[in-house]
């Protein structure tokens, strides 16, 4: 790979998976299934999210600027894809199919051998406008990470309570 | 092990060192030291810290309350202890460590065979006062949760100006 910033992108883009399947793989439901109230995300909805994104954002998004710039915009992104698919999996079924789609992305990803100038090319983003290969290769990454966040987040808060005066010391619980 | 509250704690527990171990070890050191500016701690940092805490907090304080309840305080716990550590480690080092502590940690305690009414027993925090086995238990497991968020956090933020535009979608940067 010739970028320098992939090598930094990849090795996070990596563990993603596997960080999130050491952490959530056969935990008792009342963890996978918590919430931070009516309309957030659980550690389920959170991982079968990051499987429509991988279906539908990341790559090919990519393939588009690669094939053609900023002359065909992104096609929309649907956050909340995840709870309207029609064959709803188990959580461990969620993974193992990130995992692999996940595993088929960077393969994909690290074949396109993208050259430092190829990172400077611009698509078109429907929303934000001119974007460029790199900035959605450092979302992509920061995105894995705000997810894996936001689970230790949920699953953290389910203690507020349970704490007592030790909440004073854990920031995560104001 | 009799009591609910731990069967749900426990798995958490156990999973912290391998979800942590699977997001940091052998990544590029620009993620391992990075931090959110003077003061604030890497990765690689709160890898220290959670072995120092093993060592002197968790299951130290069980021991103190089982043994003594409230007729002895704990001892105070230094959160500053790894910046200090004469033996400084490379992270995988840390992390193995970390590893074999933790296992050791939840061995003696499945041991322990805690019922419920011990999750009731009282001990005396040097700060906090009064505090129960239960809180313990609970503060154990949300510390380490609010730990694995602190990691992906500081990571994620390494991107707040690479990301682009898209930063108005990532919470995380604002």
């Amino acid at each position: 790979m010739s970028a320098p910033f992939l090598e930094e992108c990849l090795p996070v883009l990596a563990r993603t998976p596997t960080t999130l399947n050491a952490l959530l793989r056969d935990l008792p439901e009342v963890w996978t299934t918590a919430t931070e109230g009516p309309e957030t995300w659980s550690p389920y909805v959170v991982i079968g999210h990051l499987v429509h994104a991988e279906q539908t954002d990341w790559m090919p998004r990519l393939k588009i600027i690669l094939e053609h710039g900023t002359n065909r915009p992104f096609d929309s992104f649907n956050r909340e894809a995840q709870f309207h698919a029609s064959d709803e999996k188990s959580l461990p079924e969620w993974l193992d199919e990130f995992i692999t789609l996940r595993q088929d992305s960077l393969a994909h990803l690290r074949e396109l051998n993208l050259s430092a100038e190829q990172l400077n090319l611009n698509g078109m983003h429907p929303e934000l406008g001119h974007v460029t290969v790199r900035q959605l290769l450092a979302t992509w990454t920061a995105h894995d990470l705000a997810h894996i966040l936001q689970v230790s987040r949920v699953m953290a808060k389910r203690y507020k309570q349970d704490v007592g005066p030790w909440a004073a010391y854990l920031s995560v619980m104001k």
